[in-house]
């Protein structure tokens, strides 16, 4: 990996982009970064789906685990199909036949009961006409019929689950059919969250002159509960040295975290001011984490946001994501996302792809990765038009969420891509489906 | 909604299928069948991801709350850019300015920073020359550069979140600006789930002869979790009449369920083992539910698994589902899943569709809706090939789990729809991601 010092401000107009990753690259470091998680844990079916196996399951009983009637009927020896039988008793789903079936015999059946022994088909009970305690069969009957053979569904060694599955109701289902209560599944990934800044004051608290609320604490928070990992809180940091030093070596020094994710400092300030005592610096995480662990790289490339950083802490993995709380929501998921789906042992976590036009060309940025919030809406012809909500000029572009508020989702553009009016994109669609187009295009078939 | 009575057992051979609805119908008499729930609850915002809002929450503070400095910088008179100007002190993020900025006076500034009171514009720092206490800015300088006006971002009175929204993490990053530590959401529906069956024996327990672990239970409290709704047990029921009806009673009587959800005793024996005495009739869910509650539907022309049933339980809806694992798992989302939405004030859930070319043709059926589980493959060229794993012939085509367990999803076919080798479908994927395909198909743009 590619070891980079970060030099730049958290502005969008300021000059030297060389020295930073590509977004492709620093979600490739990113991802190099992190291990799938290696413990385990136990939960059972009903918590199930959306999780991870960790063991594989093979079936231990088949399923069917005896011949199975698969349909209300008469069970007969299917040679005797041309004689009248005599019912020799009813055998219920769920209750052993109290006897076999002999030659010139028949027994009564509903779905799903265990065959009687002697007996090799079942005739369905529409096609027999029963009369005085005899049984008449009106269709031909050939040997296995209506029967469910042992391990017809699952035979006994087949694989149900295996390891890295994400679980699904059939899953479940598999399990259940072997009677099992719990499955083993990777424990979720831990995230130590960070907040850091002099101005940021806890919800619910009264809001002084020149402070704002930590937005970043709860958006990543709950970012990183919706990633289906478990957040864990590390606390609120102001922006001085000593303050980011300690709360760093504390965050160190515990060990109920996988992974950490702080939000505001990684910008630049030291080269910047140099003139001030270093007890007042601003800025200070991707400097402090070079000194309390390790700084892999710092800068992307790409905008909204661009001095997010990544290092290790205590052997683990560091994501310094910048502090505007757009560029937050957008770097934890193009980047910190894709890298705690592999701690979690999943695939890449996906929004939709929707196809539209571009309602308007878009002019090509030489060094930036743009993400660039769109809107669909519908032409007269029902063809997707997406009009890109283009960001603020400089210095706002990260610090704007209004528009991602009311956006179906986001163009990537890379650097230098000029894209016409007119011209197809993919536009990545919220899973979560509140846009309208979200629900259109999700409409069934029928 | 059309008042259809079931006679169809749970058998795919049988004859009569001009009574039941089609699935589209089916759907929409489920839809009518629910309503929105009403209740609401308090979650904290780090819950709120996913969850439908249940109020409208405008900005009563502006984001900025204060003329806030976009960058590191001097704050200073536009006026005064041409002159060398007294650096009078500095305010760093989350402090207010100690004293305002007269004419020939600059005040340094962090990113986030109040702008004092007299200035105008920020000048970039590296825009700037500094010496002996004095600042000499190297760049034009217009009135309101790098000044983030107040309400820039959210204006009061603004809706940041509108009712039934699901909340996604930009929804979180609104309301946390706002210093809201809680939102009101609509309280998940509460499924009251019921098994059926003289055969089921509870997982962790030991299997007898003709028995069969409980497996839709848990299939049925998982798929529950899963689509964001609250199961609750109301327990197992064998297949006698006196249980059902005394089941059915007290699943009324209780007050803690929304909608009703069970498996199993949805055939129709009663008119087939006609010479049984009552209380030992099987497949009896409709019929009591008929007599305690309403019936409204009985039957599907779909396969797998015809005879769910729609009725009301109490003054609340009720989905009887067939027994057999694989038709509870196919029709609890083509039937149930698109309720329980309209129940949580969300839009229809969706699988992601995927095109795909047909490997082979598919034969109409004029009767039935199918739905065929698919494995999904590329070919050279990086075309998607659906190949469909056809059911077994009936009556296993419900009784079979396992092609589900490979598939990578479902194709619907539409009674009598006759599909062409190499025709374009689409194949509705899982969105839990576990198939290679999902995972092909999510990766993103670089």
């Amino acid at each position: 990996m590619t070891v980079r010092e970060g030099s730049e401000g958290d502005t969008e107009t300021r000059g030297d982009i060389r020295r930073r990753l590509s977004l492709a690259e620093f979600q490739a470091a990113g991802l190099a970064n992190v291990s799938p998680v290696a413990q385990k844990e136990s939960v059972p079916l009903a918590d199930a789906v959306g999780r991870v196996a960790a063991e594989a399951v093979r079936a231990r009983i088949p399923l069917p685990a005896f011949r199975r009637s698969a349909v209300d009927g008469y069970a007969l020896r299917a040679e005797d199909r041309d004689r009248a039988l005599a019912v020799v008793g009813k055998t219920t789903a769920g209750h052993p036949p109290q006897r076999s079936v002999g030659p010139g015999e028949a027994m009564m059946l509903t779905t799903g009961a265990m065959v009687p022994e002697g007996a090799d088909a079942v005739a369905l009970v529409e096609r027999c006409r029963v009369q005085d305690g005899m049984v008449q069969v009106e269709e031909p009957v050939r040997p296995g019929q209506h029967i469910s053979p042992i391990g017809e569904d699952f035979h006994v060694g087949q694989v149900l689950v295996d390891v890295d599955r994400v679980l699904e109701p059939v899953d479940v289902a598999a399990l259940a059919s072997q009677g099992v209560e719990y499955i083993e599944v990777w424990r979720r990934p831990r995230v130590g969250v960070v907040s850091t800044g002099d101005e940021l004051v806890p919800l619910g608290q009264p809001l002084g002159a020149a402070q704002v609320y930590d937005v970043n604490g709860s958006v990543l928070m709950a970012m990183v509960r919706a990633a289906g990992a478990d957040p864990v809180w590390l606390g609120r940091l102001e922006d001085r040295y000593p303050v980011v030093r300690d709360g760093l070596e504390r965050a160190r020094d515990r060990a109920d975290w996988d992974v950490l994710v702080s939000s505001g400092g990684t910008g630049a300030s030291i080269p910047v001011f140099q003139e001030m005592p270093v007890e007042e610096l601003h800025d200070l995480m991707p400097a402090v984490l070079g000194e309390v662990g390790q700084l892999l790289a710092h800068g992307i490339r790409m905008t909204p946001g661009r001095p997010t950083a990544l290092g290790r802490l205590g052997g683990r993995p560091a994501f310094l994501l910048p502090g505007w709380p757009y560029a937050v929501l957008v770097h934890f998921e193009m980047v910190v996302a894709p890298a705690l789906a592999k701690m979690a042992h999943r695939p890449a976590p996906a929004r939709r792809r929707v196809a539209a036009r571009l309602a308007a060309a878009v002019a090509p940025s030489p060094d930036l990765t743009r993400i660039i919030q769109a809107q669909l809406v519908a032409d007269e012809g029902g063809q997707l038009v997406a009009h890109l909500l283009m960001p603020p000029a400089p210095p706002s572009a990260s610090r704007i969420m209004t528009q991602m508020l009311t956006a179906d989702g986001f163009v990537v553009v890379e650097r230098g891509e000029r894209l016409a009016a007119g011209e197809e994109v993919a536009v990545w669609v919220s899973s979560a489906g509140s846009s309208p187009v979200g629900s259109r295009d999700q409409g069934r078939r029928d």
